[in-house]
C-alpha cells in the first residue's frame, strides 16, 4: 500500500490540490485534467482494484462520495452538466489501483456514450 | 413522474430486459447499447435530475447500486474491465431525467478519458 500514490496524497505525504477532506474521503484536482473541471474523489481507505471490489459494506463511503461530488459540482458551477465515471481495470484506462471517481464538466466537455 | 420511462420500467408498465431487481433498485440492458455489455442501474424511487440531487440520505441506495453493479460485472464476465458512468444534465448527454448509472464493458470497449 505504501506505493499507492492516492494513499500518499491522502496521508499528506505528497501534495495534492485538495478541494474537500474528511476522515473517510478526499477530493482533489486531477494533475492531468481532461476537462475544465476534473476532480478525483477517493475513499481514504485503500480499495485495491476498483469498483469490482465493492460490496454492501462500502455503501456508506460510496454514498458519501456522491453526496460530496454533488456539492463540489455546485461549488464549481457545473451542476447543470457533469459526469461521474469510475474505471475498473487497465484495459479501460484505470492507471491507479485505488478506487477513484472522476468528476468531469465545464465548458463543452462531454464524454460521449454513443 | 408518470411520464418517466424508467419509472414505467420499474413499475413493469413497459418491458425491460431485467438483470436484477429488488425493492429498491433495478438493473436492465440498455435498449441502445454502445458497448458489448451496456447495463443501466437505477433506483426505483424517482430521483429527478441526476447525481446533482444526491445527498447523504441516498447513500444506502447508491452504495447498493455499486455492489450490485460489481456482481453483474462478475456474472457477465467483464470484472477485469468495466466502467460505470452517470451523466447529469442534457449538455453532457443525459436523456432520461431519472438518476441512472451506465455499466459498460466487453471486448475492446472503452470510454476514453484522455
Amino acid at each position: 500500500m505504501s506505493d499507492c500514490v492516492f494513499c500518499k496524497i491522502a496521508a499528506g505525504e505528497i501534495p495534492g490540490k485538495k478541494l474537500y477532506e474528511d476522515d473517510d474521503i478526499l477530493a482533489f484536482h486531477d494533475i492531468n485534467p481532461v476537462a475544465p473541471v476534473h476532480v478525483l474523489l477517493i475513499p481514504k481507505k485503500h480499495i485495491a482494484s476498483g469498483a469490482a471490489d465493492l460490496t454492501e459494506e462500502h455503501s456508506a463511503v460510496i454514498g458519501h462520495i456522491f453526496a460530496v461530488a454533488a456539492n463540489i459540482a455546485r461549488e464549481l458551477d457545473i451542476a447543470d452538466g457533469f459526469q461521474i465515471i469510475t474505471n475498473n481495470g487497465e484495459k479501460v484506462g484505470q492507471t491507479v489501483a485505488h478506487l477513484h471517481f472522476h468528476l468531469l464538466g465545464g465548458g463543452d466537455f462531454r464524454l460521449k456514450l454513443g
